[in-house]
């Protein structure tokens, strides 16, 4: 008999008949003899309707309020799966993350897991019942309801898996699973059956939407074995594997090798100058403290420039501006219309090489690149918005397409 | 019976004593019933002593008669190890690289494996011999001699283990294993037990001398295992696995984990200001071309930085002053005074934390950072060659001290 953890994002929850489907093969899991743990999102859209409820309700929704009217998304969806798996005759219990013991620092809207205790659901699955779990939410050392912000229901599910030590974590979503590039955007792009965890950490953090950076972090971390399916239709899946497979790895022993392209609309660029070069620190405390993303983050001199959630941009430009009053910034850009484009595979650190290929092809492809970087796995280029499609397509046509 | 690959440097075989010692650490594991695949790199410093040697005869040696000349070194190296071993009454076999079959690009002194034939290998192993390869050499499919530059004879090793399908591949060195700090500088600097492949690449990258990056992405891509010994006394080494141990890993489950602090004064800083931002590319072309490493490389606009091997400063000047002249470059500045210093670790990624902390600890020190830049699995900075020892103690007690 194995533990297996299944998680379920908004789109595979969000009707009536859907949830009815996932039961259905919950329940076919259920009845292989498998003990099932099942992590939900909120159906749907309904955390943005409910963030949008409460902006209509106040103008600044204190972020312990917010959490606590976000956490009923979850409760409405487990305690329906809940139902239905009843309807299919299969014994079932929810649990919300507090009851599952999701302990969580305090860090209200983006909180981070620190530890699982999960008593309930260890007792639950004693007793041959499937236990669902709102994903997303966790309760603070002092009892407060928080939530894990981005990629949160993925990390509670991969959390999970590790602190019950489950067989596997199969994440379902709406698509195949981990794509060379967007299948939306990209016509030929390929369905990898596996993939290295430090590259899907790069994928995730460069605009894969498929799973969230944190989770194969926490996934590669405690040897979770990973794997991304479509809960529409029966699919092999992608396993997040510890290397490359063969078809991944080019002829020579020591080529680079090329498994993704990537761009991030969500995110924007931001640049700042400083008023003097010491005051760097005081920037990264700030964003630390709210715990905002910084991908690529470069500082020479009295310049510093870096990528962000779109969706911060409120908060970034209220801490830049304190900054300024502090004396500490001098002027300051965010770009929305600048996004990261990003090559991402492996031995791109041994010489210019993989750079040097990867800027030839945007250049005759006429894509304007205004600035770069590159690590041992990933190369990331800024361009503007209107060219992202254009870069994706000549980028995945150069490296990833039928030969 | 098990087949495992040792490598032994230029220290370890670099005085007649020295490598009586190594045949007899050789013929203690032979006759302990396995098969054994030595690699070996040239004496002490002959290779520096040939190169010295090629300079006073001609003032521009082919690359072609360098890499003929150089890969001598190898071959006394083996022949001699090989003797001892027959003085302690164990059948030993010397191999090229040549020989072995370990074909590589054309690129001379800085070439790459492309793939390791092994045939002559495998006889003699058939045979009951211990092999004796020359690191650090192959040849072309031009059948011209070709060395592998930086790095080459743990190169070799590795990928012999790979092609061969050895139990494990055995780095020996005149150390414990890979240390937390460079154990000359850094007084508590502490040997790892094991250390996962991606830090371990980036530790390699960033001034660890252990080991060439080069060596471990071949190991972590062909799942070979590799561990770090002391070849001058028995210890535990250092094995080199899939991820961290719970010693490096912090108490939160997504709290960000740091493994080491390192400064590669064999670097220096370039900088260079292009005429236009579309010819960056043009500069990556002649890096790659000749196979010249290139460090956290950035640009924007029409500046562009990165570290690259000191040695390589002439070879630089002559790429930059010819983009000079075909007016691509308008300026530049080759900073042999300027060192990146590294904190290399795991999940940097989620936010500016540990970027914040390592700059504040840096700041308290006085230590002014010049420039610096972040990825998911190291954060480094420029600083002046003068402050490197003070800023590798401050950040090693600060995250890797004694509690």
């Amino acid at each position: 008999m194995s533990l297996i953890v299944q998680k379920f994002g908004g789109t595979s929850v969000g009707s009536p008949e859907r949830i009815q489907k996932v039961a259905e093969r919950i329940a076919h899991a259920h009845q292989a003899g498998n003990q099932l743990v099942v992590v939900v999102s909120a159906m749907g859209h309904t955390t943005d309707e409910l963030i949008e409820l409460a902006h209509e309700v106040s103008r600044q929704p204190p972020h312990r309020e917010m959490d606590m009217l976000l956490s009923a998304g979850e409760r409405i969806s487990m305690a329906l799966l809940s139902m239905a798996l009843a309807d299919c005759k299969v014994p079932a219990l929810s649990l919300t993350g507090s009851q599952t013991g999701i302990i969580t620092d305090s860090s209200h809207r983006r909180a981070r897991i620190q530890r699982i205790l999960g008593d309930r659901v260890r007792t639950a699955l004693g007793d041959g019942k499937v236990v669902i779990v709102a994903g997303f939410q966790g309760v603070s050392e002092t009892r407060e309801i928080t939530t894990l912000g981005r990629g949160g229901s993925d990390t509670t599910a991969v959390a999970l898996a590790a602190a019950l030590q489950a067989e596997k974590c199969e994440i379902y979503t709406d698509v195949d699973g981990v794509f060379s590039a967007d299948p939306r955007l990209v016509e030929d792009a390929k369905v990898w059956n596996q993939i290295p965890h430090d590259l899907m950490v790069e994928l995730a953090t460069r605009g894969a939407g498929v799973l969230h950076p944190r989770s194969v972090e926490l996934a590669k971390q405690f040897g979770v074995q990973l794997v991304v399916k479509n809960s529409l239709k029966e699919s092999r899946g992608t396993r997040v594997v510890s290397r490359l497979s063969d078809n991944q790895q080019k002829k020579g022993m020591e080529e680079f090798a090329i498994v993704g392209v990537t761009a991030d609309t969500n995110k924007m660029f931001i640049e700042v100058e400083l008023a003097r070069s010491t005051v760097v620190g005081a920037l990264w405390d700030q964003a630390a403290h709210s715990h905002l993303s910084v991908v690529a983050p470069f500082f020479s001199k009295n310049t510093v420039s870096f990528y962000s959630d779109l969706d911060a941009e409120g908060e970034w430009k209220k801490i830049l501006e304190h900054l300024g009053t502090e004396g500490f910034v001098k002027d300051f850009h965010l770009r929305s219309d600048v996004v990261p484009l990003s090559v991402v595979g492996d031995r791109f650190s041994q010489d210019g090489l993989a750079l040097a290929q990867v800027l030839d092809c945007l250049a005759r492809a006429q894509v304007d690149v205004l600035i770069g970087s590159a690590s041992a796995l990933a190369i990331t280029v800024g361009v503007a918005k209107s060219q992202v499609e254009q870069g994706l397509r000549t980028l995945h046509s150069e490296f990833l397409g039928r030969k």
